[in-house]
């Protein structure tokens, strides 16, 4: 199949159409983006990349950094990581609360809130320096050096951290948080603010997309049967309170972030990753859910 | 692959296991049940076909016929039906009317109650004898007429619908059930009781794994993106509270009743039925989810 | 205290006064009214009785009924009432589903819909005449034999059901609901449909200011106690979510109906009746809510 | 009435029955005490005032003291107050943090923690030492300097006081929390660990009997409004989710605390308090409960 032709008409489609939805202001430091940034990148098994866009501009890739969290977290603990998080969609932000109160503090999954900064206590516990571990694996991920937090960015998540303290506290409430709330918030604050360009993330991404292996090294960075899982709670939970949407329109496992990027994977295809800042109502890229919906219509692929 | 290899080893496995769960008592017809039944059913495209246990012996479906009312109602109404219900997956049980209110009498999918008796409101709407359209439909899935309507098990099942009546007369307060909801309620029942076998169920889904086409005829049944779409909603809602996990043990479109049965879609490929009476604390058939988790274990196939 | 003058004064004033608020639209029978009704009527132990506006005029008491229907119910069954219904104010009416079911289908109160909904059906269980024993028992308390249901209003109400329908089954569903929902709903649309003058209310409800007796008959409605205790969840629940205010600006037990009606009792001393059409954003007269307020303040009497 | 008499022997029926309940065991400095603890004081308008039992022993009042902060706060405040916080009764625990989303970070009433969260954060605002002023405030209504905190409590409470944090950092998400969150906790642990004896007890609170008024020096503490005002929010929202139960069994306005005391106040008339630590199953004194509900079914006297 031709995808840099698809990709290039896609594209050309939806940037000649008006650009719905709005940036987030609730972290000053990500307002002042351009909002109009938009970039894809497609890479397979055999490292074919094609960019297009902003695809080389690195922007804040917020919640999709709970992906390699969660990778690095469960090859280390193995199964024994689901008695601190479940594997359940979340019904939407309004009843995260009550859910952990009728859970006993076992957030849903891991990609809500809560269930991130339950992996960012664990990192806490079983890492010597969890910042730069994740870093580290990350760059190995993808083979490039040049990925950092944006202190800044984390400076100003912190800033603005009062619901997740609230959640971080209460879990701490059940015995579910380790670690002192502030110490896991700061974690957490850090690993949001980490920049990557499209190109880098759909790189980063292909071990998801290869049964655990990174294609370039051949390295197992989680087992088979471990990359499955996770791209089984990508495709249920990788969208917040649009997963189920993401799941109907689309058909991949994928993760968003509130920087306005997507990530999206077809097992033992590639990845694909879109940025672009405005987002829709339940907090995913507007561009970005469009492209992938159109770009997977006229692939016709999708794990379904 | 040597399905029936496996298939024949995990039966055994698991038959020499202790049977964990209940049956479920609310309905009395359902609860004398013999609650050792087990039977499995596996059909490919070519119709290829092969049965252990008691595949051969009917069962209430239960919710799983909510599968066909969707896809017959989808096919006639296309992509508006999603202005009356949603493709989300829901929280538990405890929120499904917290949510309804939230949502204004919206329900979250077709699969939760709520959902399904808004699909049974559309079949009043648009069919002259919904109970004898859906049932002739399920007919020429299967290429079977031997398929009914159980009266008694219905009758016992309006018995017992107060839930669903509450549900029921809560959306029509916001305008979401057009019809007089007993009429809904009566129409519900008798989807639920339809009996079935493994191996009429297994044959009969084989248009969700066959990209919308019954494989015997070559019918096109549903669109391509339609079949596709209701494979990701069953990813997403097919097993109630559990379907985070159905996906992330099995990996496959599935969708289960509180009769005992679960099936299960590999796209492209075939169909698989499980029946066991004993449910486990979510509602699904207990040794139906341990056969399907180590049947795809073995297999290694599933859509991640 | 010269009551007669403070109520003049206070009524000039509020009439005076932009008159806020808006009439339910959701009962066609009611929607009619003439909004800018106002009616007050003061009754005190000795029957001096004073009114002024429309106090002569007949409206719907709607929910001030409830008042009448427990203190039947009471009276006969005694403290095992409270095993079907309890005596803590509710949160809001967003919550009062989730509530029935962590409560298991037990009313946090009988003054919101739910609890009203189970003394009408402990009425069907104990009455053979439910609507005429309970009309009856109203003409008695007011010493007036023309008070009536309105049967169109009634009816009107019961085509608006089916949020009480939604309810009553889902009680049922936990077993307290004894009789057909459908025959629970009609006998609550008939009490709500119940027609009476400011100045029959504030007579009829002497009893709960008189340590339960008539003041005319000196008849002991219902025990001290018992009196005391409707008064004390009328100060706890009478205004739906707006209890607690009502409690903080006016002090005074009370019950509030959406026809617009008022009545506030000062125990040992006098009934007050206020009747302005209009309802604030909770669902109270808006005019009442200000008059029993300014009216407190000019006197200086409440119960704290 | 002989009081004196009453008191004697529902206190002599009371401790020769079985005593239910258990004493808390979150706050471990509370759970050491002696759980049979009991002690009675009434003190009326005059100054006559009348002990039983364990009166003039100090335990931790806990909640009680919400009632001397939120006095001190209105009187300075006045009625701005109440865009802070409501005074509505709250429905139960379960649902504070749904409760606060809804109504957008502002707490149902000023009893639950919520609300004293908000109170503590104003005096944190308005006083220069809040502390050192709400402990002179206490010590000046009971004319008793021997009034202190007890450190070891309040420092046992901050250890375990995640779910306030996350309260505290909930509301300051929505701006409802001026200083930070652990400025505020710190000064609620410390209200909450003051010590006093029923006998103290029962004479500070007599400002609220008295029309805001101290009797010793007539000092107005709080205009005659407020004080009502007080009282009308004591008896709707001053037992945690069993107000309505204390309303409809004793008629009065009062304080419950976990550490086992009950403050209770008759207008124009008395202050009365119990002091016994072990709780019900709502977290109130087992027989502070039962020897008021007793001593105003003898006394005849309550608010209704």
């Amino acid at each position: 199949m031709d995808y840099q032709k698809i990709i290039s008409e896609v594209y050309a489609d939806i940037i000649g159409k008006e650009n719905f939805g709005k940036v987030p202001d609730y972290i000053p430091e990500l307002a002042c983006i351009d909002e109009n940034k938009f970039g894809i990148n497609f890479t397979d098994l055999e490292h074919n990349s094609f960019g297009i866009g902003d695809f080389e501009e690195k922007f804040s890739i917020q919640s999709i950094s709970k992906v390699f969290a969660l990778s690095y977290v469960y090859e280390k603990l193995g199964e024994k990581l689901w008695s601190r998080v479940d594997v359940e969609p979340s019904g939407n932000a309004f009843n995260s609360l009550v859910q952990l109160e009728a859970d006993h503090g076992i957030p849903r999954n891991p990609f809500i809130n809560a269930g991130a900064l339950v992996i960012c206590d664990i990192l806490l516990e079983i890492c010597t320096d969890p910042k730069q571990e994740l870093l580290q694996f990350i760059r190995d991920l993808t083979d490039d050096h040049q990925i950092f937090f944006n202190e800044k960015v984390a400076a100003s998540e912190m800033q603005n951290s009062f619901r997740n303290a609230a959640m971080c506290n209460y879990m701490k409430s059940f015995g579910n948080i380790k670690s002192q709330p502030d110490a896991v918030i700061e974690l957490y604050c850090h690993l949001c603010s980490i920049e990557m360009t499209c190109k880098q993330l759909s790189r980063s991404f292909l071990y998801l997309a290869n049964e655990g292996k990174t294609p370039s090294t051949d390295e197992q960075i989680l087992s088979l049967s471990k990359a499955k899982r996770i791209n089984a709670i990508l495709l249920t939970c990788g969208f917040y309170d649009e997963s189920g949407e993401f799941s109907f329109l689309v058909g991949l496992p994928g993760k968003s972030g509130v920087g306005g990027g997507i990530v999206a994977i077809y097992p033992q295809h590639y990845c694909i990753t879109v940025w672009s800042p405005k987002l829709n109502e339940k907090g995913n890229s507007y561009r970005g859910m469009k492209f992938l919906e159109e770009f997977t219509t006229q692939t016709g692929e999708s794990i379904f």
